[in-house]
């Protein structure tokens, strides 16, 4: 039997390194989009393995051709279900860089928060689960049951190798488990920590547009010819109605509809559009119409531009109908919407809207499918008292509209159940300038970790 | 009575020299555009000074809060017009740089032509008239008439020096002329020279969209905000209807139809929509249903996107709500519209076009009437001698797309007529890479030029 007062006074004690091992890992500018960054990209993966060793499991770099999957396992225990810890080492480009209070990875303790690019997603995350470990065997605790990580590097730029791993015969064996644990997502709000069961997938592209063979004098041929800025806003503009609805053909065909249930459940969440607003700073919140704010963001597709570039972007004016424009541009998906189909239906689209005299070539970024699972299983039960013990309060159970694209492939290839428990908090700036993790919820996430070890091992292990 | 046989073979002569002078001031990166190059913006102006002196006039820079004026003259020649040439010694910033075959400020001779940022637009055509003038001294030949140079340092971003100092009583006085000559427009095609009689206007801006505080993870909050690309792109699509009609408010109220008579003499021209397609390697042209290519260049306003930028623009994907988005945009104008009135339909249509949730900024950048000016006129007359004698051939009459917003300006202020002599082509590619001018044309400008100082002192003064 576990001593859990032990674990919890070595928790106690391991804080300062805790957080040590924190502040190493977001030193290191793992930006697994941009190649110039390839090597730190290795550097973060060696110091998650280390850390893993260090915390008694038995550890190894799996190669692939990008950024290593880190794996690593604790010895198996017989008749008790297996945990796959999943998560990544991967962060986005820091930029826009001057808009950063402290530099991006030189992680700063400001107001009880640690800011660094990766501190909530998901160097902060991720390690909560590693520390957990490392806490029991230095509290001389064997754990209940078998813990796995797999720990990525391209999780932020589609998990293409991690997909190409999992197609092999000896990934299923190797990553062979009952439940995914994943924190890679929001608590509820601050205070109220939460279990995600549903995430929205994503179909990401980008976009050329091309006109003329060269910049052209706006004034001398400006009339004769379709200006590639000017078009590729009309086709952007194109990609949603007034009401909000994506105008690709057939792309609602498979959207499963808000369940009642759901509607209902997170109607009792309070959530309030006026601080929401507020938080966000904007005006007013906006959307697809007829949906909640709650279900826009969970349960709704939506399609959202990320970049945009043609011609002068410098100080000034320059007079010129630039030769080319483009885009990134991509579609949050619901169940059971497939990124493959919303690509073809994205390449009709542009058959049926491209104007005389420019042409549009698309690229497929990345994509995944969403997934939701079952909220009343026995693994959420046992997550429902990790997280009461860690936070002192219930989880309440919610969706995320992000996404993970790996993980309907890993729940598919691997039959296993998902939790979601999510660490961070809405407002940490994942994916923005001065993202940030709370202090607090680092150490009661370590803490539900912890605890979930135990609470998992009670659980049959399922057939 | 002037020696036009002597001259002529001072121009043969000074062939090697002209090219010098050309190459000398194309060589200095004079881009107004960008603060980067202020200093060598007065570097090209102290060239021009430099060479008006040379050429025997009697020069000087005149001071402003920006680039200094070039003026110079020769001396007065009682009972004869004045004669004011007007012209630029600032260029278009030079990117995309990656274009260009060989440097943009290291002019190369390939082809007949001379490569580099400014050859036609517009230092390449000012020294045709510096050079002429110089002919004259060097052949000994007095002036007929009385030459004013007038270059200045800001026409690419809008004259606002030299509005202001035409708006000094000095100005009407030092610039006192009957008839203003500006070589800055284009042939009519290679071997077919023109008299330009009409220029559009202008009027510029910039747009900045901003939405929420920050970027924003486009997962999370996806479906909850206006995002400021995809708000940036749904407006300037609304900026034209899909007949390619301007929506701003009243835009058309004052837009002088085209007259019967121009657009008879234009279908003369022979112009070939495949030929200009095939130059320009576009499929097709396009633009405001019902007119021709010749009369939506030259006669119909436009609107043009020239940049566009927001969040995301390096390699690979990040899934982010920019905070903002901007563009950069245009429409260019026709007889009789205003530009300070078509900033005030722009406000207004923002004002009617704001989405909730983000907020738009109009910088109003530069703006200038378009000019119609009579072809009828004894001047217009006396230019096309001086172009039949310099280039073989009689000019035929068309208007330009461009602007010269100063031109409209010049003409109200000075009540003087105007000649629009260009010796561009349409191919030169102005604003853009690996901008050009033919050598050949370059040498017949000069010709021309010199001649039309003769016939032009032959028009009887204006009272």
């Amino acid at each position: 039997m576990s001593d859990l007062k032990a674990i919890d006074r070595q928790l106690q004690q391991s804080q300062p390194s805790f957080l040590e091992t924190l502040k190493t890992l977001l030193r290191i500018p793992s930006v697994s989009a941009d190649p110039a960054y390839r090597d730190s990209v290795k550097q973060a993966a060696n110091a998650v393995l280390d850390s893993l060793t260090k915390a008694g499991l038995k550890g190894e770099l799996i190669k692939t051709d990008g950024p290593p999957l880190v794996y690593a396992e604790s010895p198996a225990v017989p008749g008790k279900p297996v945990v796959l810890v999943y998560g990544h080492y991967d962060v986005q480009p820091p930029d826009p860089l001057d808009l950063w209070v402290s530099p991006p990875f030189e992680p700063t303790e400001r107001d009880g928060n640690i800011y660094a690019r990766g501190s909530t997603d998901d160097k902060g995350q991720v390690l909560t689960h590693v520390n957990s470990v490392a806490a029991w065997a230095a509290a001389g605790q064997a754990l209940p049951l078998q813990v796995k990580f797999l720990i990525e590097g391209e999780e932020e730029v589609g998990s293409e190798q991690l997909s190409k791993y999992m197609a092999k015969p000896e990934a299923a064996e190797k990553l062979a488990c009952d439940v995914i644990v994943i924190s890679d997502s929001s608590q509820y709000a601050k205070g109220q920590p939460a279990i995600t069961y549903g995430l929205r997938g994503i179909a990401y592209y980008e976009l050329h547009f091309t006109g003329p063979k060269q910049d052209l004098h706006s004034g001398s041929f400006g009339g004769a010819v379709t200006n590639p800025a000017n078009a590729l806003a009309k086709f952007l503009a194109k990609l949603t109605d007034d009401q909000g609805r994506i105008q690709l053909p057939g792309f609602y065909d498979s959207v499963k509809p808000v369940a009642d249930v759901e509607r209902d459940r997170w109607k009792q969440l309070g959530f309030s559009d006026d601080q929401f607003a507020k938080q966000l700073g904007v005006g007013a919140l906006t959307g697809e119409a007829g949906y909640s704010t709650l279900e826009r963001r969970w349960a709704r597709p939506t399609c959202d531009v990320h970049g945009l570039w043609s011609g002068y972007q410098g100080e000034g004016g320059k007079t010129i109908i630039p030769a080319k424009a483009g885009a990134k541009v991509s579609f949050r998906l619901v169940p059971d919407q497939d990124p493959k189909q919303v690509s073809e239906q994205f390449r009709k689209f542009i058959a049926m809207n491209t104007p005389a005299g420019v042409q549009i070539e698309l690229i497929d970024l990345h994509g995944g499918s969403g997934v939701v699972v079952d909220p009343e299983s026995p693994f959420v039960a046992a997550a429902q008292q990790a997280i009461t013990a860690g936070f002192e309060k219930p989880a309440v159970l919610i969706r995320e509209g992000g996404s993970i694209p790996i993980v309907a492939n890993m729940v598919s290839a691997l039959k296993a159940d998902v939790l979601l428990l999510g660490w961070g908090l809405d407002d940490d700036g994942a994916h923005s300038p001065n993202e940030k993790f709370c202090l607090a919820d680092y150490y009661r996430g370590i803490r539900a970790s912890s605890y979930l070890w135990h609470y998992l091992a009670e659980v049959p292990k399922p057939s």
